[in-house]
């Protein structure tokens, strides 16, 4: 007998207690995980995900990146899959949530389907995606990187490790290389996720709908005075870089003020030279990140802050230079995925808002070749890539909720 | 057949060639000069001096700590003497100003009195003062400081070297350990020096008649806030602990500009923790040098300083720890030997203005002592402790013969 998709539950113990015994894996004495990718940790933590996935009675199939996806037959499995997913690595410090929660909220959903009895319309996939930290391998989210066209196999394969190991010999090693990546449709590709910030437990609600990713530029800014006694010079002929890069530091923090909402701007870096106790500094150099989840008010930002640069550098007789590093376009989710989002936490009598991603997810990826939204639910106080990480289990429960939602909507069929 | 004091003038292409040959001693590629403290070198541009001495007629001793006196008689030998003097050591990449000006300044002035054939009343010495810099030796100023009573010889003698080599053992080395140091009676001190600071160049002024040297406070803050991410932590929940630093970088410029005349507010280190480009900075260590001719104002600007850090710490709900680890006194130099070196100017139509020393010298611990008072010429671009040191023969000679003038007026005779 067949429940119907609004009215079936997931099982929120289960669900926590499969992250705890994931978290099992590299476990760490303050309670958080090590579980670098790709390694025996990485590999188990992948052996438990299979073996729990076959006995809820999936298909397992990895490809050429060691992405992994686990598949639920639909009634019509020439439909393209409805696909939710994150990651099994972890930080050096990490916790046990960061990922595990997206993988095993994935599982649940199909666990919860199977208890049910409920055959959905289009196959329903969970995916592990390959090395999202970026902590062994640089840079980050390389697997869904890969499926997406962002980078080719052969430069995922090349990337290496500390001790120069290849991503490529290690995946051979713990017997996670398939057969291509990308290439497949996804019907819809949804995300669950601690927000790994503080918006939600602020504002007390267990959902966040995340409509899209910020835009990011990385700056290096090089403020250039003259080093001289700060005893017998006079304060009106100084040329204090220090001086001149506290504006800037000011400055930027205005910027993140002025343009909200959603903007972020930080001085994460800053170096002082010659650095000495009676020295006026003359030089100091200095990094910067915005991020705006609009790009054209990012590129206000930009012209905000290279402005203010101009400006101190007068206002102080400096000489200011300011490079743009690096820089990431503003991810929007798919109208119709959060929508689904959005039905499911309403469905479920979940207080929810929207909120844009600051950190970056295989979602952003995943973004670009299929209908992708994620659900976020909140960490507590907002700490995340620590030990300490940590969720409540009512909230971990809510976002498994709103995805078996989302994923049924889209999957049709019940 | 005897010069009037008034009209008597010393050499100074005699004075030039002078620097220039002790200059030799450690001279280095780009000009400057290496000559540290009780090294062969040191003991070389020693027995320069006293040999340049000796040849002008002068008794040469040296005392304990290696300060050595060059005594040129006067008419009553019982007076106390009237000395003048700097040091001969340098900084590892030094000037080839810095010091040996003051020593060879007082070597010129009794050449001078020599050709005149002119006798004082109270006879007059040249000291140099051993370890001024403090470059090899920890702290500053130890020859003077000893002679002074601020230190004892104990303490100075075992005052090691990076290789672990005492002041005493190097003093025997070079063979400038001599008996006693200090409880001598001068009648005044004067010294003349490299200014080190731009004032007088950016006045165009040859004379500083120095009237003290700045009292001087060191802190050490200390700021924390709260380490987070920088992309999914939003700006209005941020515990920035660089945004609150570099208020407080900017306070103490302000308190440095609102304390004019005189006043001098630095921020001369600043590190910051973790120091990552995507990580919102938890902690800040900063250093402070808060300098004032005057006590009072100086103890108005560490009001200032504290008041500001509170403020700061309330605005960007930061803990700002704010702890003095040293302070010195300003010294105020001696009414009568401050007008004798002002007569000394006017005498000699040279250009002056008052100023106060920011850096420390020789004379600073004199003045416990003695009466005392220094003369400043310009150094080129105010720049100092550099192997670009530098000044114009022209200001050379002008400091010379007014220091002529003003030991002529202490000594009495012409």
């Amino acid at each position: 007998m067949e429940q119907s998709g609004n009215n079936l539950r997931i099982n929120g113990a289960r669900l926590w207690d499969s992250l705890m015994e994931m978290a099992r894996i590299g476990a760490t004495e303050k309670g958080g995980v090590r579980r670098l990718a790709l390694t025996d940790l990485d590999r188990e933590s992948r052996d438990l995900f299979r073996r729990w996935c076959e006995a809820a009675g999936c298909t397992v199939t990895h490809d050429a990146m060691g992405n992994m996806f686990s598949r639920r037959p639909g009634r019509n499995n020439s439909l393209p899959p409805i696909v939710t997913g994150s990651h099994l690595d972890s930080q050096p410090t990490g916790g046990k949530f960061d990922g595990a929660y997206g993988v095993l909220a994935g599982l649940e959903v199909v666990r919860a389907l199977n208890d049910a009895g409920l055959e959905t319309e289009a196959p329903i996939e969970v995916a592990v995606w390959t090395n999202e930290e970026g902590s062994r391998f640089a840079p980050a989210m390389v697997g869904s990187g890969v499926h997406a066209g962002i980078f080719t196999l052969e430069q995922a394969h090349a990337i290496t490790d500390i001790d120069g190991k290849t991503m490529g010999e290690e995946l051979d090693r713990i017997g996670y290389r398939g057969e291509g990546c990308g290439g497949r449709n996804f019907g819809a590709y949804f995300e669950a996720h601690i927000e790994q910030g503080p918006i939600l437990e602020a504002e007390k609600l267990p959902i966040g709908i995340v409509t899209g990713a910020q835009a990011q530029r990385w700056y290096e800014i090089n403020v250039t005075g003259q080093e001289s006694h700060a005893g017998p010079t006079p304060m009106a002929v100084r040329k204090d870089a220090l001086v001149g890069a506290s504006a800037l530091v000011l400055a930027v923090n205005r910027i993140g003020h002025d343009f909200q909402p959603g903007a972020c701007a930080t001085v994460g870096m800053i170096e002082s030279s010659p650095n000495s106790r009676n020295v006026i500094p003359g030089k100091v150099f200095l990094t910067v990140d915005l991020r705006h989840p609009d790009d054209a008010r990012l590129a206000d930002m930009d012209r905000a802050l290279r402005k203010a640069a101009t400006e101190i550098a007068e206002t102080y007789d400096l000489i200011a230079e300011v490079e743009q590093i690096w820089s990431f376009a503003a991810t929007h989710f798919d109208p119709d995925c959060i929508a689904a989002v959005r039905a499911g936490a309403e469905a479920a009598g979940l207080p929810h808002m929207n909120i844009v991603s600051g950190a970056g997810h295989d979602a952003v990826y995943m973004a670009q070749v299929a209908p992708t939204a994620m659900i976020f639910v909140p960490c507590e106080d907002g700490i995340s890539h620590n030990e300490i990480e940590n969720a409540a289990p009512d909230d971990i429960a809510a976002g498994c909720q709103v995805l078996l939602h989302a994923m049924l909507e889209r999957a049709g069929g019940h």
